[in-house]
């Protein structure tokens, strides 16, 4: 998004751990700070500098060192990402799927589209390798799915962008790529029946539900706007609310489409129907098609202005409340007009509490971003929400850091911080003020 | 199994979070040791005074603070144990469940049965509260499935088995209960044949999977003659070197027994089939007594004599090996006969790599102790596995904690050991020597 610029003269590609470990020493030992990048796709200025740090981007560490193809334990150094090895899958599915890389994932504990059916990193990663800030390699690459045997320190890293140490070597359990993929996009006439209508999907799709998505109607008609959304008519958008995007995945075709369609049956056939219409993906294309809507509206609001995204988490119910309130504190404001504010919208994924609530401007202004924070932060910890549920806190949100964690949190996070990395070389400024 | 004692001549039964803080703060003031005590159900003596401890037991912490059916997010205090809320169950699944306490669960990062299906606690765990050494409470209760804001500092408690703080509240993601289970018990010709299988039913049941059991035939024929086992006839078992039982959860019975129906059909069609026989359970009764073979096998050894019991994680590969070196290794001192080492088993969780290797004794002694250590761990660690899979390290295995980490990660142990716990208070003697 443009919001960070560092001055950094030098930019170090070490291609072995081996090579991780002597730079950052050299580093430490003259108290240089250092940047580890990897894809360098993060949205909060994770992976940026700020000042004059020397930059490690582990771009020539690439390696997949092995996979094991009857448990799904893929072990690769630090940038691997999206292979498919073996008929397996990566547990998670990210929008920079393309560019960003595992070794940045883990650090800083990517969630995505898939973390409602395979769970957070937290549960997947089954080891690492890092280079702690005084160029000592921890070793804990285990290939192991249950090891009780003592702290799993392993876990500190993951989530912490860096200030900890360089994840240079990562193992993780690869899920068996579902045999047949499908998706069904319903039309809501009200916010109202997203919660009765998540409880009846995961009842009757049980374990075979992959994705449950939300996108509000102004987030639906900006996708549209921008060339997006062809799934559904016209007439069939009319009077929508919101809607919902439900993905499956399962061993069986037959199976799935069977439960899907007795699904949206269900639905429609209803006495009080939770939903206006639903259109179910007939075809790759159309699968296709659908996802395209979700996932388009990412690129619908860069086309429409300058954004001001919060990435929150909050319970369920109050997703709409969110929006609707960050809409009236602008409009009370004097805000909302074509000139300054030109949206609000919610989107994101409601199997996981995530909420992303964007706010498209004309351009950055101080009277917006004044109108917004704390606003925002404030409204989350009214919920005791998240203030940050995938992106990080990177260098944007230390100040915020506080609505979503205590006082006894951030001093034990400190002294953490302090016992790894005396010196303060490790990705400065960054998580902690 | 009453191997450790203590001379503790006091417990206190706190009802609130409060109480313990101000039990712990006091203690701390004083240098006295602690030991926290869930259900007291473990193995590796982790719950038991080493000296003149207090013992500061959770017995009365039992209380559901709040349940949310759509996210299935339960948050309770300590020591709550098997609720089924709203058509929930608990993401794990332990032969201690009548007696286990949750709070003891996550402490000891416990595994069980259902740990193939629904991952392990370090993904499931949302939020836990503890009170620190100090008496500090840290609360990082919250009940958001996503959440990245800085370092996950609860993940340390998980595993930690008391020794960094008390676990007083607890809130976890519970997967909707199943519609329907079923399960299979399958005889094989070859301990070979056991991963081909494995990949064959992972393919063919997919997401319905949810147990993969292997049971060796010695396992076999001793819960056999200790009551277990009338599923098979004596025809089936017979030319079987080893069983494994399979089971199945999902959300439709007639999907779910097709898959099942199919897969035992292609085994049993097959042109080199990799079983001889399988029994497909036809109601609840027949579905109970094939689990029961399976969990019969540890109540068949307590009948059967005194048991070394190793809980390790090895490569899918190496099971059968370790059982047989081990067994030769007995051989080989002249330890196995009826008076001394009766019989030598490996049953366990195939999917999650975790090998029980059972040694049976008529008693123990030194003769046979010094034989098994550190064998069992050398041949463990040659394989580069965890030497505690579930059960913890507790006060047995403070001194084998080397063989599944190395010399850096045993000393961050005691790192973070040090800055949590500088009076070392805190659970002493467990975990770390």
């Amino acid at each position: 998004m443009g919001k960070y610029h560092g001055k950094s003269t030098t930019v170090l590609k070490p291609k072995t751990t081996q090579e991780v470990s002597e730079i950052v020493k050299w580093c430490n030992d003259r108290r240089i700070g250092i940047v580890p990048q990897g894809g360098n796709t993060g949205l909060v200025g994770g992976s940026v500098p700020l000042r004059d740090e020397v930059i490690v981007s582990l771009s020539n560490m690439t390696q997949v060192r092995s996979f094991d193809p009857v448990s799904g334990t893929l072990h690769v150094t630090s940038l691997v990402y999206y292979v498919a090895p073996h008929n397996h899958i990566m547990p998670l599915d990210l929008g920079a799927k393309g560019s960003c890389q595992i070794g940045g994932n883990v650090s800083t504990n990517a969630g995505g589209l898939r973390l409602l059916r395979y769970g957070s990193l937290h549960g997947s990663v089954l080891g690492l390798e890092v280079v702690l800030p005084d160029g000592t390699i921890l070793d804990q690459l285990t290939t192991l799915r249950k090891d009780n045997t003592g702290y799993d320190l392993k876990q500190l890293f993951i989530g912490a962008e860096g200030t900890l140490g360089i994840i240079t070597g990562v193992s993780i359990l690869t899920p068996p790529a579902p045999q047949a993929s499908n998706n069904v996009i319903l039309a809501l006439p009200r916010f109202e029946n997203v919660l009765p209508l998540y409880k009846t999907v995961k009842r009757q799709l049980s374990e075979i539900l992959s994705a449950f998505e939300f996108i509000d109607r102004t987030a639906y008609d900006l996708a549209v706007k921008h060339g997006q959304g062809r799934a559904l008519s016209e007439g069939e958008v009319e009077g929508a609310q919101c809607f919902v995007l439900v993905e499956t995945s399962g061993g069986r075709r037959e199976h799935d489409e069977e439960k899907l369609n007795d699904l949206l049956e269900s639905l429609l056939e209803a006495d009080e129907p939770l939903i206006n219409t639903g259109v179910l993906a007939q075809n790759p294309a159309q699968f296709s098609s659908l996802w395209a809507l979700r996932e388009g509206v990412t690129e619908a609001v860069s086309k429409e202005g300058k954004a001001y995204k919060y990435d929150i988490s909050v319970p369920l119910s109050t997703f709409k409340e969110c929006v609707d309130l960050t809409r009236e504190r602008l409009r009370s404001k004097g805000l909302l007009n074509e000139d300054q504010v030109k949206a609000v919208i919610g989107y994101g994924h409601v199997g996981d509490g995530n909420l992303h609530l964007n706010v498209i401007a004309k351009s950055y202004t101080p009277e917006i971003q004044d109108a917004l924070e704390p606003f925002v932060y404030e409204l989350v910890a009214s919920h005791r929400g998240s203030v940050s549920a995938e992106h990080g806190i990177g260098a944007m949100k230390t100040h915020a850091l506080h609505y979503s964690k205590d006082e006894v949190s951030i001093a034990w996070m400190k002294k953490i911080k302090a016992i790894f990395d005396p010196n303060g070389i490790m990705n400065p400024g960054k998580v902690l003020e």
